[in-house]
């Protein structure tokens, strides 16, 4: 990948760690990402060091742009010894394009397309990709190995891709390639270190040759990546088994499902409100992550300050005295109040120190109170805690979602009467 | 860097945006960035190949954890020629740091301490820094490079550096570099082809020799960064005149000050509240992220349904049947109904339709409304706008935040007026 404001950390790589997940989908072994400035010879010196290494596949993202400094097409030209020519027919594509772009924005069309000719340059014998934006993909056989192009801006990226996968020499570099499989477990409620004592019991009982794991602490959750050759499904299958044994409680996923996953197929058929103070509309933000939760999620209160708690949610000003805003009490009233006022069925009240000024003595930066409620007619549940949680601002903001996530799924599990609705599904 | 999860996608890597800040404020030129997995042979691949590209420093960070995938100082002993030996004090001082995490996790101290030994194993001659978390980080001097190992959880590899870079062995490695000085500027509005062409207009008015210019896309907004050594400074300048010139409505920074820190400070001494629809809560999480935003955001409310847009923020029900939910009267009553409810001089009103369904002839997917005011008794000031935003749903939701601050800049800027507040500051 390419780009020096990549590299310079102005901006966050989100491209990697898709194209990543494509080539393990695809059994593709992924042996090393390199991140390179604008500069052409960092980025040739990056393909000749992959190229030494044996690899039979290179994906560049980034560097196809209009500006100066977008050199990619051009350095892996020379590199694959396929001198650019210009593609007349993808330069009258490119500026069909540009022309209804230039409307959009009220631009020059003549200018503008001066800007992007150099898109339609393309290395000769190499493959131009349909243009997603105005850049189009390249396939490059060079020597040894083929060179897939790919425009940085993710969409564009991410459809020139599947374009690229269809390719021929795409599929003669990746031709006898071995296929894995991957489980993936997600844990919550442990510290990693006993995943790790875990698995050196898993080595003297079972064994944990052939399989590739990795462990990973990612927001409060632990991952465990199993990777392994179909011969090897049994063992896996051991693995997994023990690791369900010794840490029942805490592996909420078998099957590499997230808990943003299993908490919007919870609240299925019922409606949830929430009211949030320290989390201040993140909670909001993830419930409303996914295309279709409006079906389940009403609404919201962020009710950073004590009026907005009196005020919107009908928190009694007199508990709020008593107990301290940063209270069990209150975090269950910002869930009746959020319940009553929208007519839900599951409520949802947080309150706490996101810091990092605010703590005190008892009751330091990062406590942080939850409860979670769900009710038909009398019949009522729910699940309140307290618990400090360690990190930064954005730390414990973030943590208490997953937290109260958690919460959800244990009460919903638990708790889980359904609405009767008239329509099937 | 290192770590399989890294190289899978299944975590993102937030440490090379920061090291690469941190190595620029250094004056210190970044070559490459390699992402490898946790063989061994992947790592020393990686380790060989940038001491052929003759950087002085190499800096890793992950795979000092416990578990038997963390094999970072394992590798970088032998690629230094340092045998591991057993660090006593060092030892000793991780196993107190681990009596403390046992006592609050409730875990057996021995076998934590079984599984946390080899983190005290340090290549001989080399620097053991004071442990952040259990794993310490190391300063090991090679041939012809220095390289710092750092734990990969971000807090402790941030505070592992602080200590890395006053050690010796560092200071020597960086000795004679360049300084640089770097310009951000950042434009909202308009396409980054309009920068590339005022670029090519700069380098035929003011030559742009020596200036090392990258744009970059991001969240909406154009950052423009130019990199200079010291006596290019009055080059720099006249380019920075030039951008400013040509756009002078898109240019909201020339200082690198970012959009959030700029509406943070134009929101003190104020009080905002704000209704939000599709954005689903984060707008309250970008306003409340800085510390110290309670100063000035009173609440929020996430109206996903009419119940709540009717119910929280007293929006007429037959203002919604008339004009639709997605209207700029709706934003308009969402913005009101939160200002009169919190008692609050400046509101943000929001409603679109973030998709991927929803969207009608006339009211697409990507369509939001915005309206942003100011109140000061009688004197009101308002900006009202209807955007269709291109993109994902996630982008629709995010790009809907951006905008938003820039309409509260561009409100708050024009209408001033503020509380007179009692204490001085």
């Amino acid at each position: 990948m390419t780009g020096t404001e990549v590299l310079s950390g102005i901006i966050r790589d989100r491209n990697s760690p898709w194209l990543s997940e494509q080539l393990a989908d695809l059994g593709i072994e992924l042996a090393h990402v390199v991140t390179c400035g604008d500069r052409p010879a960092d980025l040739r010196a990056a393909l000749d060091f992959l190229q030494g290494e044996g690899v039979d596949l290179v994906v560049t993202s980034g560097g196809l742009g209009p500006t100066a400094d977008d050199l990619t097409a051009e350095v892996v030209s020379e590199f694959a010894g396929r001198p650019l020519v210009l593609d007349e027919a993808l330069e009258h594509r490119i500026a069909e394009i540009i022309a209804r772009f230039a409307r959009r924005w009220r631009l020059d069309p003549e200018a503008l397309r001066a800007a992007n000719r150099k898109q339609a340059m393309v290395p000769s014998g190499a493959i131009a990709l349909a243009p997603v934006g105005t850049a189009p993909g390249l396939v490059v056989p060079a020597s040894g190995v083929v060179v897939v192009v790919l425009p940085g801006p993710p969409r564009e990226l991410q459809e020139s891709w599947a374009q690229a996968i269809r390719t021929k020499p795409f599929a003669e570099a990746i031709a006898g390639r071995t296929e894995y499989r991957r489980r993936m477990l997600r844990l919550f409620g442990i510290p990693e270190s006993e995943i790790a004592e875990t698995l050196r019991a898993a080595e003297r009982e079972v064994s944990l040759s052939g399989l590739e794991i990795t462990t990973c602490l990612r927001r409060g959750e632990i991952e465990v990546s199993i990777r392994y050759e179909p011969e090897r499904e049994e063992r896996a299958e051991a693995l997994v088994d023990l690791i369900a044994q010794r840490h029942e409680s805490a592996l909420f996923s078998r099957d590499g499902t997230t808990i943003d996953e299993q908490v919007a197929e919870l609240l299925r058929g019922r409606r949830v409100a929430i009211g949030e103070s320290c989390t201040g509309g993140l909670l909001a933000a993830r419930l409303t992550d996914r295309p279709g939760s409006s079906d389940y999620f009403v609404g919201g209160v962020v009710a950073y300050s004590d009026a907005a708690k009196v005020e919107l949610l009908g928190v009694p000003a007199e508990l709020i005295e008593r107990h301290g805003a940063v209270s069990e009490e209150v975090a269950e009233a910002l869930a009746d109040g959020a319940m009553s006022r929208l007519e839900t069925d599951v409520g949802v009240g947080l309150t706490g120190i996101a810091g990092p000024g605010g703590g005190t003595e008892s009751k330091p930066v990062g406590l942080v109170c939850f409860c979670v409620k769900s009710a038909f007619g009398e019949d009522v549940a729910s699940q309140i805690r307290s618990l400090e949680l360690p990190g930064s601002r954005a730390d414990v903001r973030d943590r208490a979602t997953t937290v109260t996530f958690h919460l959800l799924r244990l009460l919903l599990t638990e708790h889980a009467p359904r609405r009767v609705v008239s329509d099937a599904r």
